[in-house]
């Protein structure tokens, strides 16, 4: 097998799951934040830097590196890992909400997605066939199932449509797969905040078997409780010896509720978005550093932290590199945000082996409360 | 004193020099290329990217630091070294070419130059005392006489006026000093194509008696030949026991050319910047890694070279990087173009060393010749 999950054990007070994932390049603790390499580069990162912060699992987009520079480029470079020089794990999304949220033009049918490339107007084809296809190329070692993720808000009737579209395409994606050994698919539940067909969902794929489980369709717009709801009820369905990835998702209380709700994986670029706006995470809030607030102080962006950033470099340096679109500016604050994002997870897992999640997250929305995280960005 | 020079030994074969600058911040071998980081940051690089590769001085600008962030700021955040948290030795030139280079409108008079912010619009007045305040504001371990850079070409009687202006300029930069002890005031001598008044120049100056001399007003788009003949006019008359500093070069084959003429020290932004166009140096001449020609080449940028990005990445991925606007495209390039250009002149000073500095020059054209550099961009 492709991909192996070990649950390790369960939160007493809530659903919190404390895991670890297999895959051909090492193992991943969960619960994970995976930060998101769009273009085969998690933005002004390194792959030493992502080394040194902790990751152990990126995201790569499959429409992205389909467009620019072409899967048959990768894989003759050797895979996505060699060609970007990441030792580590690998997962790609299917392509499938990118066709829908960044192509222009798109006409979806029964066979798949024609769209226009969003950089040269050029027209393409995406069906689950030729998605995971197009992912055996690139050799992730998680895949995912070709989908498609409904707008929020959307008519019943069309969530209904789109899911059993979904699910025919999941089946077809498996059927496609050409490399099972190396690459573990995981099958999408959508069904957009329609309780009954996210069940309908989940029961459909739990059928198909795969090795592991998306929460798709959330964080699309709807209000946070509304998310909050959707996924509980949807994780309670799921597997319990598969793992649950919640796309889409990094905002540090929704990582938290995430996990609080059962979910071990997550990707997002938020974290490395906001960072490029000036805007970083500490534990006591969302901090903007290149607000005029911080042009004269010099302490670290979060005095608690002992990141790269925070070790050398003061808020005034910061805000000085940003305000002179200097690149540095946006590697220590890109550096930041995944540093603590990691070091939240590594926080998380440590309080679910020793029975403390609840206090831990109280104490966290204490801290974290000071400087009121005002953000509800979303972005997979 | 802040600054010396310790004289190691000279080629049989031509003028080249093989010393050692002490500085505050620790010694710096010669011959030295120094990168340039105008807004306290080397492009795309960071601190310890740059004593990885092996940098011991870095230069900065005045100009660009007076206007943003302001000298009273740095010296707050306790002197340039420490707001950019670069440990090693730091010159800063005078702002005088920079004003005269990038404000779009200026007036100059004896007493000194008013001139426009290119960022702002404002007003702002340089002249020869606050210039040397700012620097010693800035506190970098050399700092550079407020000059007057003529462009090429000029009428004789304006050079004429013009040197004698920033001789009387460097005078006043002298008496204005403050901090004697901590930085070393370099003169600068111009005097345009005019052997007479690079002579007259040099005398003057060296009355004076600074602890280096800078070669200023070349690269300024006069013929190479030219600019070599002045070159070797001037450093011929220059004190032999004072470093030479020769402004605004840093093509390789300027400084095997300026070593060769006696010169010790070089700065330059052309490593970084014809970085950032896709462009990097090899041992075999100049690779523009953006062409098409390297789409699906999977080998380093330079198979001779064992840096950080050679011994990591393929001109594909490189290429795919700065195609897609990635910024560790930009940081790749970077660190090759100035991991080249700091070993070069490691293999240098060991040349010379070893009293090949002839050979080692003939070896160099023979294979840099390979992949003919036709490059003659300039800039300080």
């Amino acid at each position: 097998m492709a991909v192996q999950f070990h649950l390790i054990k369960t939160d007493p007070s809530s659903r919190a799951r404390r895991g670890r994932l297999y895959t051909r390049h090492g193992s991943v603790e969960t619960p994970v934040f995976m930060p998101v390499g769009t273009q085969a580069s998690v933005k002004t990162m390194s792959p030493h830097e992502l080394l040194d912060i902790g990751v152990e699992m990126i995201l790569s987009n499959t429409y992205h590196l389909f467009l620019r520079p072409g899967h048959d480029l990768i894989r003759e470079a050797g895979g996505l890992h060699r060609f970007m020089a990441w030792p580590k794990s690998v997962l790609t999304d299917s392509g499938g909400f990118q066709v829908f949220s960044l192509s222009p033009l798109r006409r979806i049918s029964e066979e798949g997605v024609t769209f226009r490339s969003h950089l040269s107007g050029e027209t393409f084809f995406l069906s689950p066939e030729r998605a995971t296809e197009v992912q055996n190329a690139l050799g992730a070692d998680v895949i995912m199932a070709f989908d498609e993720c409904p707008p929020y808000p959307a008519e019943r009737s069309y969530v209904e449509e789109s899911l059993e579209r979904t699910l025919r395409w999941a089946r077809r994606c498996q059927a496609a797969h050409r490399r099972p050994e190396d690459q573990g698919l995981f099958g999408i539940v959508q069904g957009g905040m329609e309780l009954d067909l996210r069940r309908h969902a989940v029961e459909s794929l739990a059928e198909m078997d795969f090795p592991g489980y998306a929460v798709g369709g959330l964080s699309v717009g709807e209000p946070k409780e509304k998310m909050y709801d959707v996924l509980e009820y949807t994780t309670e369905l799921l597997p319990v010896d598969k793992p649950r990835y919640l796309m889409g998702v990094g905002a540090p209380e929704d990582l938290i509720e995430g996990v609080r709700r059962g979910v071990d994986m997550f990707d997002c670029v938020l974290p490395t978005r906001i960072a490029r706006n000036g805007t970083v995470w500490t534990r006591r809030g969302k901090l903007v550093v290149r607000n005029g607030a911080y042009a004269r102080d010099y302490r670290p962006l979060d005095p608690e932290c002992s990141c790269y950033t925070c070790r050398h470099f003061t808020r005034a340096y910061i805000r000085h590199l940003l305000k002179a679109d200097e690149i540095l500016g946006l590697r220590l604050t890109t550096y930041h945000n995944l540093y603590f994002l990691v070091h939240l997870m590594q926080d998380i897992r440590r309080a679910i082996e020793e029975d403390r999640f609840a206090e831990f997250r109280s104490a966290f929305y204490r801290t974290f409360e000071i400087r009121k995280s005002e953000d509800a960005e979303g972005g997979r």
